[in-house]
């Protein structure tokens, strides 16, 4: 997968293909990757076997589509409530909700990281760079944008980028802890003692 | 793994058992935890099956044992490094090198990361609770030792010690980033800059 293009490579889908994936996603959530089948997926896209095969040639071509569209989604969504938030803060503190509570209630992630871990474990750990890349660049972004605005100082901001993107990766795969994950007050109250300092560095 | 007991039940070995540790060990870093078997430890170790099978019944608890023991001596190294430090700024620079370097030249855990990573991830991931626990007890001590002596302020240590645990915990896992690890100059001025202001949440 090349993650570090999902958000450039995002053209619009036709509708075929956006009723594959749509089956796909499903299928995956319902049965898991290992027990959905080529078959399964066109058959509940209601489309043919030689039409799914000329877009998706292997079942992995299918699966990275969905994976991609999937964080494509995921990072439009945080966005919304980003750009909600009135200042550099509460941008911090309102990111921080919408990722936790997106993730958690992520169902194909979470139906895949019980039922099926071998499969999504490797992807995520030891050849996660292109994850941790485009969390890291999103990230980035988000606290240049505040910096050209004078709203934080200057100062390098990936390595910034970087550590948010770790604390919610190394959550993602161990939630278990201290770190609020649930309730919203208590989430928001976290992220206004201990994350909120770290935009000013 | 009672990780959580790792620190307090560091009784003494006897001679047999630190040599049955000390062959499986070598063992593991040379063969990896499946190609080893009892009768290579006890080989090895110069030991009879008999004294090996009545100190570890299961190759499951030979293997838990010398993952708690490497523990305890990684924690112990760290804790030379960090107590060597003049104060608590000192102490999140010196402790960060220490870890990371740590972690980076650890035979074992790199060798089974590489090799056998099903046999690994798990535990250090969604069956992970008990190693962030442990990680966050050690560090909330050290940030609480700090509280107390009046170096810095006193706040609720244990997010903060999480927040280290977790990043460390990424980087472990996938160590691929824009985060310095190598270059001990690097580090030094990656910790100054961005994790020292933690202290002072």
């Amino acid at each position: 997968m090349f993650l570090a293009e999902v958000l450039v490579s995002a053209e619009p889908e036709d509708d075929s293909t956006r009723r594959i994936l749509d089956a796909a996603l499903e299928a995956y959530e319902e049965f898991g990757l290992r027990r959905t089948t080529m078959d399964d997926v066109a058959r509940k896209a209601g489309i043919g076997r030689a039409t799914l095969y000329r877009r998706f040639p292997q079942k992995d071509d299918l699966v990275e589509a969905v994976g991609l569209r999937e964080v494509r989604r995921f990072i439009a969504a945080a966005d919304v409530e980003i750009s909600k938030a009135a200042n550099a803060e509460e941008r911090m503190v309102e990111g921080f909700v919408a990722v936790v509570r997106g993730l958690r209630e992520h169902r194909l992630l979470n139906r895949l990281l019980s039922s099926e871990p071998e499969a999504v474990l490797p992807g995520l750990t030891l050849h996660g760079g292109p994850v941790i890349a485009l969390a890291r660049g999103y990230l980035k972004d988000k606290i240049e944008e505040d910096q050209r605005a004078g709203h934080i100082r200057d100062f390098d901001a990936e390595p910034l980028a970087e550590m948010l993107a770790r604390l919610i990766h190394s959550m993602v795969l161990t939630p278990e802890g201290v770190i609020p994950t649930r309730e919203e007050r208590q989430m928001r109250a976290f992220a206004r003692t201990y994350l909120v300092p770290w935009l000013k560095v």
